[in-house]
């Protein structure tokens, strides 16, 4: 249980603030921290309120969309961000094809190709992956489900995750396991052994069925939708994981409900349904 | 020009003769006919019409849904009505979870074994693989995008497709190429070079950005959506298939349209996007 990490968008409706308290309070002993709130809050601040609280951060999320723009200044300030709040990694969300903005229809001119975007990533994650080493964060790449590919990430597997990842220091780059982008793949186990100590967050939420009409909107508490836990939690230890692992629900009942009482279903659900 | 074929759900309010006096005024020499409208329509009078009309037919659509219940009866029949009609395929969705009916809530004691389920999808095919091929039928087992995993489809890319179907002979087990479904896929390219003589059929429609409310219609006219045709035109080609190339779309805008209009803007995008 003192694994257990509260991913702050889990508690959106929670200023930094709040979620720190409100984690000292449940005695959930790590969270898992967003930029947009740790601006609101100041970095400095936050730095002092992680402190005082004794909490570790699990993670700073999130850096990445790599593949439009000039997006290097931008992830350099989220590894400082992260260094300065000694979160072990930057969750890295490497973006989709370029020109085509999150949940939008896509912009005129946006291209068509994958190969080019997956080569703009690797290329950024070149210029990026030393910066990070230097300041003790790993870049933390997140392979998303494959329903998020034209918009969000180009990588949709863990084992193309691991094949950018392998290109770098195991210090400087790992992988994100997170239950709702892996479960259906066939390759999972196998690709949760290969990645061992590039495992750099776990991160736990259900498949809810059916899916809600905004997609990204699909991830249930543990326990709520089809997707068997403890196998991938066994799997992720075999292979040498022991970090924290963080619950990050995106779900529109959840955020509208009281955030104590879904701290306390989530310490019930993460007990009963995640833990081998 | 000469291998488009019309794959019925494009114009989903036409019946099958409808469909068929489509395809021949449009030019269009083949169709992949549903069994839910030949069931209207009748075995018998549709193989006569079929006869009569000189289409091709490209396939039939569908059978599977092999992890619950007692699949094999039904699928047999299927298997003998794509032979009366001189079909080369039976296109196969695999069925997902058991318990977990399509697009609705798991059902009370549903299955969240996924490996569980393969197991199922691999027994009911060594059943019927045999009997298809007695009858000169292939089963071409379509691997479906990853967001159908739970309810519709626990093969979820071309590799696991066939590694299921290289466990039979090849006239007896294939795979399906549907663009929408495997596009995503870092592993595309080579798993299509691999499957050779597999590919059984080539389904084309795009993928629509940002998905509608209902996932299943966010298939969209080729040229709509953000997939990159071509290289996976080609790709198909340079593994032998020579075979017809079904437009099957899914899309509520679609079947608004009229069908006649459906089919004109088809051959046109046929021409301009898909063809190598």
């Amino acid at each position: 249980m003192n694994r257990l990490s509260l991913n702050q968008w889990t508690t959106r409706n929670w200023s930094l603030p709040e979620a720190i308290d409100g984690c000292v309070r449940h005695g959930i002993e790590a969270i898992g921290i967003w930029r947009e709130p740790l601006h609101e809050c100041g970095l400095d601040a936050a730095v002092k309120l992680v402190a005082g609280s004794g909490l570790r951060v699990s993670s700073l999320c999130r850096g990445g969309f790599l593949t439009g723009g000039e997006p290097l200044d931008d992830n350099r300030r989220a590894i400082d961000e992260a260094a300065a709040l000694g979160a072990p990694c930057l969750v890295m969300v490497v973006g989709g094809l370029p020109g085509v903005p999150p949940g939008l229809p896509p912009s005129p001119g946006f291209s068509r190709s994958l190969p080019g975007a997956r080569e703009r990533v690797a290329e950024a994650l070149a210029e990026l992956a030393p910066y990070a080493g230097e300041r003790g964060v790993r870049l933390a790449l997140e392979p998303l489900h494959p329903m998020y590919c034209a918009d969000r990430a180009v990588i949709s597997t863990l084992g193309q995750a691991l094949d950018l990842a392998l290109a770098h220091p195991a210090e400087q780059v790992g992988v994100v396991v997170d239950t709702f982008h892996v479960w259906w793949d066939p390759q999972v186990f196998e690709q949760i052994a290969r990645a061992g100590d590039r495992i750099a967050s776990y991160q736990v939420c259900d498949w809810l069925q059916p899916l809600p009409a905004e997609v990204l909107l699909g991830r249930g508490m543990m326990g709520d939708g089809v997707i068997d836990f403890r196998p991938l939690t066994e799997a992720v230890e075999a292979a040498g994981y022991t970090g924290d692992v963080e619950v990050e629900i995106f779900n529109a009942e959840v955020w509208a409900t009281d955030p104590d009482e879904v701290l306390a279903t989530m310490k019930a659900r993460y007990r009963s349904e995640v833990l081998g």
